[in-house]
C-alpha cells in the first residue's frame, strides 16, 4: 500500500486549526439535520429545539467536511483554483456548511447571515417546507452537481476539467457511486484529457464502507486490489486511512500535497512540451474513513458510526426521547462549538483566515456558476450553407450532412476561444458529420497508429462508446459556461433518459435562483432514426425519447423535426443560440428531397408549423375535404407522395397539407410558449374535417398535445407502432403503416362521400402494397420506383399498378 | 504479460482440423453478407451472385468464431455445458454460422437444411425481408442476448449463471462494449457469485482494436495495465494475442483449458468444504486479434484488416465493381470451400465431429432457452397475508410491508429448488421488504465484519447500487428459465429504460417463434414513489417510467397501481404467475389507510378498474353529478378526502368514485387485451358528466389512453406537474394540485348549477390551503388533522375551517 509521503509535514498547529475548521462544519452538519432553534446550545438542548420531521444524511457528511478543509488549506497553500464536485448528492448539509463557514452562503442568501439568527435559519431551512433540498443542488453555492441519482459526478467532472486549464475539479466519489455503471465507466475519462489544454481532475474515492443498508463492493476490497484497479484506470491513488482524525489530518495534508504537486508536474511537463508518449499517470486519493465519523458510536445499544445505520438520522427521535435528546446533546458539544464561534455566533476570526478568498472559494468559484463566465458563440451565417432547391423535391441532399458543414465552421469561429465541443458515441461520422473533421479531430490521448485518421490530442470531437460519458461530459461543459452539441443514434438516446430528467430538473430550478445565471442550452442531434434503421433493426429503432422529454416543464424542452437539410441548418443555428434548455433536434441523415428554399424555410421554422399550399390540392376560399399532417422527415415524404398518388387519382379531393417542425406548436399556448392559439390551430386543422397525421414517433404523442383541440375527434395519427426488423427502408414505413399507401388509404376511407373511383384506387393502393411485399421478398431491396422517388410522380399509379 | 501456459499442448492435427472448421464459420458469415447465390463458389462470382444490399458486419466476426471453435473443443475435451453470449451483438452472421455448422439451425429452421439449397438459403435470408436480423436476436438458436444496444453482456452471463452450478457461461466482451458505463460496473458481479451453487462466468475480452470509426480506449491499453484494471476486477487475466491463426490455435487452446481447469478448481476448493476467506480469481481471456481478421487487408489501397474499416461491409461495391467482385472472390476462396463442404454443400465429416453433441451444442443448450427448463414458482396463497380491514380505512398498514411478507414465503417455498432471486440496488429494507430476511440473506462473497447484518454467501436477495446490474442479472436468470422481482425507487427506474426496451423488443420477437418457450415475467415493484419522497426531494421525484412502458406492445406490459396492501397482495401473486410479460406495479411502502377487504380485492382487481360505492355518493338508480376517479395510493386517498369533503358540504351532490387498479383498462379493448369495451366505460365514466381523475403520474397519460373514449371531452385529470422539492408529505400533493381541496374545489367548478352553498365551500377549502401553507413553512411538518386522517371525517371542513 503506498501512504501519502510525509514529507514537508504541515505544522501541528496549522492542522489543529484545520481540525477546528472541521469541527465547525461537522457541528453546522448535524445542527441543521436537527435544530429548530438554540443553534449554539447556549443553553441546554430541550424537545422544543429539535424539528419535528428529522431529514438528511449524516453518514456521509464528516468525510465530505474533511476534504473541503483540506482542499481550503492546498488552494491556499498554493493558489488554486478549484471546484468541488460532490457525488455522495446526500451530503448536502456539508456542502452548505461548508460555502456557510467560507462566507459564500451569506452572500449569496444575506438572510443567512453570520450570526446567531443567521445560524438559527440556515438550520431551519434545510429539509424544511420552503427552505432548501437536503442533497447539493441548484440551491447550493459551488455545485454543478445535484445530489440523488448517482452515476454522474466524475463526468460531470471531467466536462467542467476542459478547456479550463488552470482548473483542478476535486471529485468526491462514494463507494455507493463507485458501484454504479456511468461511474465505474467514467474512470476511462482521464483518457480524454489533454494536460496543455485542459484542466485536472483530482478524484477522491471515498471509501466509508457502507451504503443505506449495505456494505460498498469497492469498501471491501483490500488495498491491493484497489491499487491494480485504480493503476489500471490510469490514476496513480494515494491512500489515506484510519478513524484518528489527528493521523488522518496529517495523512491527508500530505495526499492532498502530493497530488497537486503530482498535477503540477504532469501539466508542466506537458506545457513545456516535453510530454512522452505515455499517458501520465494521474493522481487521486482513496480516503478510508467511518461513515458517519465524530457521529454517535452508538444509539440504543446499535452500532452506527463506522456503519451503515449511520447513513441518514443516526439518532431518531430526540424529540420524545429523552435519552436521545441527551446523545444528541453530548454528540453536538463534543465538537465544542463555544471554540468555535464568537459570542454572536460568528466563526472566529483564525478559523475565517482558513478559508480561501472571494472568488478562489469554492462556493464562490465562478466555474461553478458557468453563466458567468460564458461568452456567446460565434456562429457562421446558416444561410451560406442553404441547399439550393429549384422547386419542391428537385433536390436530393443528406440533411446531416450539410449540418456537418455548418458545424465544422462553428468549430473554425470558435477555435480560439475553446469554447464549443460535440460528443457522440462513435457516431460523428457515421451520423455524417464527418465535414467537422476538416476543422479539427477526435480527441486521442492514447498512443495511435501510423493508419489511423482524425485523432489528435487537441481535437474537439469527443468519441467514447458510452452515452452516460457524452451527456455527462457535455453537461459539466455546460454548466461550466461553455456550448456544446451531442449528436447520438435515436434509439440509444433512451441509455441517458435519466440524465436528461435530471438535467432538466436542474435547469427548472436554477432559472428560479437569480443568482444562478443562464447556461447554453443542452443540444440533442437525434439521427440515425427510427424509419432508417433498416439495415439494423428492430434493436435500433425506437422513436420514443421524445415522449419523455414532453413530460418535463415546458419552458425548458423544445422538440424539433425539422424535414429537410435547409430547415435543419435553421434550427441548428437558432438552438445553437438558446439558453437553459434541452432541444431535441431529430432528423433523418440519409440522401432525401429537399423541400424549401432557406427563404421559405424561415417563414416556416420561425412558425414552427405551416400549410405547405404548393404541397395541397385544396383551393383557396374553401375548406379542404381533408388535413394530412406531417412531422419528420420520413413521414413529410410519405405525407407527400401520398398527396401525389391521390392528386392523381381524385383530382377533385381538396387536401390541405399542414407540416410540423416544432412540436410544441401543437399543445395549447396555456401549456406551452409556442402553443399555438386555439383559433391558428382550428383555423389549420379546421374544425372537424378528418385530419391524417402522418408522425415520426409513436402515434400516441400526438393525442396527448392535442387532445383537447376542438378537431382532436377528427384526428387520425400513425407512426411507429413497434413493427421493426431488418428489412427495407420502405418496408419499415409499410409495416408501421405509414406509407404513402396506407396514408392515402385512410384518406379514402375517412372522407365521406367520394366517388366510386375512390373504392377502385383504393383497391390499386392495396395491389401496390401487395406487390411491394412480393417484391422486396424476391429481391431483397425496394423496388427501384421507389427508391428513386422524385417529384413529381403522379403517374406511379397510372403506369404502375393499374 | 502472463501468456497461457504452454503445457498439454494440442496435437497439430487437433488444431488444424478447428483451423478448417473456423474457417468454415468464417466462410459462412463472408456468404451470410453478401451472397444470394452460387453458395459454394461451384461457379465464378458473378454480379447477379451478390445481394443487392449489402448489410452487416464482418469486422467481429472471425474472433467470434475463432472463439465459438475454441469453446466448441472445449466443450468435448471436458464435457461441459456451455451457453456462448455474444456481447459484440453484430457478430449476427458468426453465432447464425455456427448453430449452423454445428447442425442447430437446420433443427430449428428445417428450410434451413445441410445441403447447398440450405446454405443458398441461410445466405441469403440474412439481413434479408422477411429473413432474420444481422445481430444475435431472439431468432439465433442458442443467444439470450440482443445485439444492439451494448453494455449487458456480462450482467446477463452473470444473471444466468446464477443458480446453475454446472452450467459455464462463455461472454464475449467486445473493446467497444466495455467503454459502456453498465458493461464496466458488471466486472464487479463476480463478487455475487458463489461458486458452490452457482455456475461460472468466463470472460473473454475481445480486443480488436476498433469501434465504428474510432480505435477503442481498452484496445490501445498496454498488457501490464489491461493485467492490473482485471487483477483489481478480481480476475486473472489469460492472455492470447497475435494475428497468425495457428499462433493463436495453440495460445487459445492452452488458455481455454487453462481457464477451465481453474474454474474447476475453485469450484472444487469451494464444493468440497475447503474454502478459503478470500473471494477467489476466476480466469478470463483477452483476446488480441485483427478486426475483420482473414479479410481482405486492403480496399481501393485503404488498410481495412485490423482496422475499423473492416467493421460492417469490407468490399462496398462487388455487384458494381468488378475488382471490387474480385476481391470477393479470392477472400471467399482463401478459406478453401471445397475442403470444407462436400459436393452436396454439407459439412465435411470429420468437422462435423467438432461440434459437441446434442445438448451440449451451444446453440441447442436449453439453458439458452430458459422456457425448456422453467419449473413453475411454487406460491402460498396470499390470502393469508390479508390485511383485516373491518370498514373502508379502518386501519392502517404498510403496504410493501405486507408484501415483503408474502415475498418471504415464496423464498421458502422456493428454497429447495432455487429458482426465485429478488433483486433491488440497496433498497429492500428501505422499501419494507424486510420480512424476507427472515427466511434469506443478501448475497455477499466479500468479507464481512461481527457486526453485519443479513449477509451471507448463499443469500437470494441481490443488492448492488446498480439499476443496471440488477436489471441485466434479472433479465440473464429469467431468460434461463427461472422467477424474480426487481424493487427499485420510483424515479430511478429511468436508469435502465433503455434496457426494459430491449428486453420488451426480445419478448414480443420471441412470442411469434414457437421453439422459443415462454419465459417467467420481469416483475417490477417501483415503490418509493413520487408522493412519498418529499424527505428526497426534487431529484428523487419522477413517475414518467410508466409512460415509456405503455408505448411497447400491448400483449407485453402490463401497468398496476394498487391502492392499499391487500391490492397489492392480490396483484403481486398474478404477475407472479404470468408469462413473457413485464409487469410494472407501483405501490408506496409509507403507513396507509385501507380500503378493501380481501374478498372486495378479489372483485375490484379481477376487473382491475371498478365503481367504489360505499366511497362515493351517487343514489342507485340514476346518474352521478360527477366522476371522481382514481389510480394510485395516494391520489385514492385523496380522491376519498375530497369525497368527504364534499359529502359533508354538499350533501346532495351525487359523486360516483372510480378506482382504477389495472391502467390498461382504460385503453379500447382493440389497443389492449385488458381494454374496457366501450360499453362498460360509457357506463362506468358516464358519456358526459365531468369526471376529475386524480392519477399518480404525469396526467397527459391519462388522456392518452381514453382520448378516444366518449366522454374524454369530460375528463380533468391531475397528477405530478414536476412541482416537486423537499417539504411535507401533504405539500407533494399541494403543490402539484392533487390533494383533497384542489380535487373538492374543481368538483364544485365542473358540476353545473350547484347552490350557493358550493361556493361558500370552495371559500373554505381555499382557506384551507392556505391555512396548509402557513402551517407548514412555521412547523415544518403536515397539520396533525391531516396525518392523522381517519375514516370518515367529515367534519373537518366543520370544525377547522370554518
Amino acid at each position: 500500500m503506498e501512504m501519502a509521503a510525509p514529507h514537508n509535514q504541515a505544522s501541528s498547529n496549522d492542522l489543529d486549526l484545520l481540525d477546528r475548521y472541521w469541527r465547525a462544519a461537522n457541528y453546522l452538519s448535524v445542527g441543521q439535520i436537527y435544530l429548530l432553534d438554540n443553534p449554539l446550545l447556549h443553553e441546554a438542548l430541550r424537545p422544543e429545539h429539535i424539528k419535528p420531521r428529522l431529514l438528511g444524511h449524516w453518514g456521509t457528511t464528516p468525510g465530505l467536511n474533511f476534504i473541503y478543509a483540506h482542499l481550503n488549506r492546498a488552494i491556499r497553500a498554493f493558489d488554486l483554483n478549484v471546484i468541488y464536485i460532490c457525488g455522495p448528492g446526500h451530503g448536502g448539509p456539508g456542502m452548505v456548511a461548508n460555502t456557510y463557514l467560507e462566507g459564500t452562503y451569506s452572500e449569496i442568501y444575506p438572510n443567512i447571515s453570520r450570526d446567531t439568527d443567521g445560524l438559527r435559519k440556515l438550520f431551519r431551512q434545510f429539509s424544511f417546507p420552503g427552505g432548501i433540498p437536503s442533497h447539493a443542488a441548484p440551491e447550493t453555492p459551488g455545485s454543478i452537481h445535484e445530489g440523488g441519482e448517482l452515476g454522474y459526478a466524475l463526468t460531470h467532472a471531467y466536462g467542467a476539467t476542459f478547456d479550463n486549464p488552470d482548473l483542478i475539479v476535486a471529485c468526491v466519489i462514494g463507494d455507493g457511486e463507485a458501484e454504479t455503471g456511468p461511474l465505474a465507466a467514467s474512470w476511462h475519462s482521464n483518457k480524454f484529457l489533454n494536460p496543455i489544454h485542459d484542466g485536472a481532475v483530482l478524484p477522491i474515492l471515498h471509501l466509508n464502507g457502507y451504503k443505506i443498508a449495505n456494505p460498498t463492493v469497492l469498501g471491501r476490497m483490500g488495498d491491493e486490489e484497489i491499487r491494480q484497479l485504480f493503476t489500471g484506470y490510469g490514476h496513480a491513488p494515494l491512500f489515506v486511512e484510519g478513524d484518528e482524525p489527528t493521523l488522518l489530518h496529517r495523512q491527508m495534508a500530505d495526499a492532498t500535497k502530493q497530488a497537486i504537486e503530482s498535477i503540477r508536474a504532469i501539466q508542466r511537463t506537458a506545457r513545456d512540451g516535453r510530454k512522452t508518449t505515455d499517458l501520465p499517470k494521474w493522481p487521486m486519493i482513496v480516503l478510508r474513513s467511518p461513515k458517519g465519523w465524530t457521529g454517535p458510536k452508538e444509539v440504543d445499544g446499535l452500532k452506527v458510526e463506522g456503519f451503515w445505520r449511520a447513513h441518514q438520522v443516526p439518532i431518531a427521535n430526540p424529540r420524545g426521547n429523552p435519552e436521545h435528546l441527551n446523545l444528541l446533546e453530548q454528540w453536538m458539544r463534543s465538537y465544542q462549538p463555544e471554540l468555535l464561534f464568537d459570542e454572536n455566533g460568528c466563526l472566529q476570526p483564525e478559523l475565517q483566515a482558513l478559508a480561501p478568498r472571494g472568488g478562489r472559494r469554492m462556493g464562490a468559484n465562478p466555474h461553478a456558476n458557468g453563466g458567468l463566465l460564458k461568452r456567446e458563440l460565434k456562429l457562421p451565417d446558416f444561410h451560406d450553407y442553404a441547399v439550393k432547391v429549384p422547386h419542391p423535391g428537385g433536390t436530393v441532399a443528406e440533411a446531416t450532412r450539410v449540418m456537418g458543414q455548418f458545424l465544422r465552421d462553428v468549430l473554425r469561429l470558435n477555435a480560439e476561444t475553446r469554447n464549443f465541443r460535440i460528443m457522440g458515441p462513435d457516431e460523428t461520422a457515421s451520423n455524417r458529420l464527418d465535414a467537422v473533421f476538416e476543422a479539427t479531430e477526435r480527441v486521442w490521448m492514447e498512443s495511435t497508429e501510423p493508419y489511423d485518421v482524425h485523432l489528435a490530442q487537441d481535437g474537439r470531437v469527443m468519441e467514447v462508446l458510452s452515452e452516460h460519458l457524452c451527456q455527462g461530459w457535455l453537461e459539466g461543459y455546460l454548466l461550466s459556461g461553455r456550448h456544446g452539441f451531442f449528436s447520438c443514434y435515436e434509439a440509444f438516446i433512451h441509455i441517458v433518459d435519466s440524465m436528461f430528467n435530471q438535467h432538466a430538473k436542474w435547469l427548472k430550478v436554477s432559472r428560479g435562483l437569480p443568482w444562478r445565471r443562464s447556461i447554453a442550452s443542452l443540444n440533442y442531434l437525434l439521427t440515425s432514426h427510427v424509419w432508417r434503421q433498416d439495415h439494423n433493426g428492430f434493436s435500433h429503432q425506437d422513436p420514443g425519447f421524445v415522449d419523455l422529454v414532453v413530460n418535463k416543464k415546458a419552458d425548458i424542452v423544445r422538440v424539433y423535426f425539422p424535414p429537410d437539410a435547409n430547415s435543419l441548418l435553421w434550427i441548428t443555428d437558432h438552438c445553437l443560440r438558446t439558453y437553459d434548455r434541452i432541444n431535441v433536434i431529430v432528423a433523418g441523415k440519409q440522401p432525401a428531397q429537399q423541400w424549401l428554399t432557406m427563404q421559405q424555410t424561415a417563414t416556416h421554422c420561425d412558425a414552427g408549423i405551416g400549410i405547405w399550399r404548393w404541397a395541397g390540392t385544396e383551393v383557396d376560399g374553401t375548406e379542404p375535404d381533408v388535413v394530412m399532417a406531417c412531422a419528420g422527415d420520413v413521414p413529410t415524404l410519405e405525407t407527400l407522395a401520398a398527396v401525389n398518388l391521390l392528386r392523381e387519382g381524385l383530382p377533385d379531393l381538396k387536401i390541405r397539407v399542414v407540416n410540423v417542425v416544432d412540436l410544441m406548436t401543437l399543445q395549447p399556448r396555456e401549456a406551452h410558449p409556442h402553443g399555438l392559439s386555439n383559433r391558428d390551430f382550428d383555423g389549420m386543422f379546421t374544425h372537424d374535417k378528418p385530419v391524417i397525421f402522418a408522425y415520426h414517433g409513436y402515434p400516441n404523442l400526438i393525442h396527448r398535445l392535442t387532445y383537447n383541440r376542438t378537431n382532436h375527434a377528427g384526428m387520425h395519427v400513425r407512426g411507429f407502432k413497434e413493427e421493426g426488423t431488418t428489412t427495407t427502408p420502405f418496408d419499415m414505413v409499410v409495416r408501421n403503416e405509414l406509407d404513402r399507401f396506407h396514408l392515402a388509404i385512410e384518406v379514402i376511407e375517412r372522407v365521406p362521400g367520394l366517388s366510386t373511383a375512390a373504392a377502385h384506387l383504393k383497391q390499386q393502393f392495396r395491389d401496390a402494397l401487395i406487390e411491394h411485399a412480393l417484391y422486396i421478398c424476391q429481391h431483397g431491396e425496394d423496388m427501384p420506383r421507389i427508391r428513386d422517388w422524385t417529384w413529381p410522380y403522379g403517374h406511379y399509379v397510372a403506369t404502375d399498378t393499374a
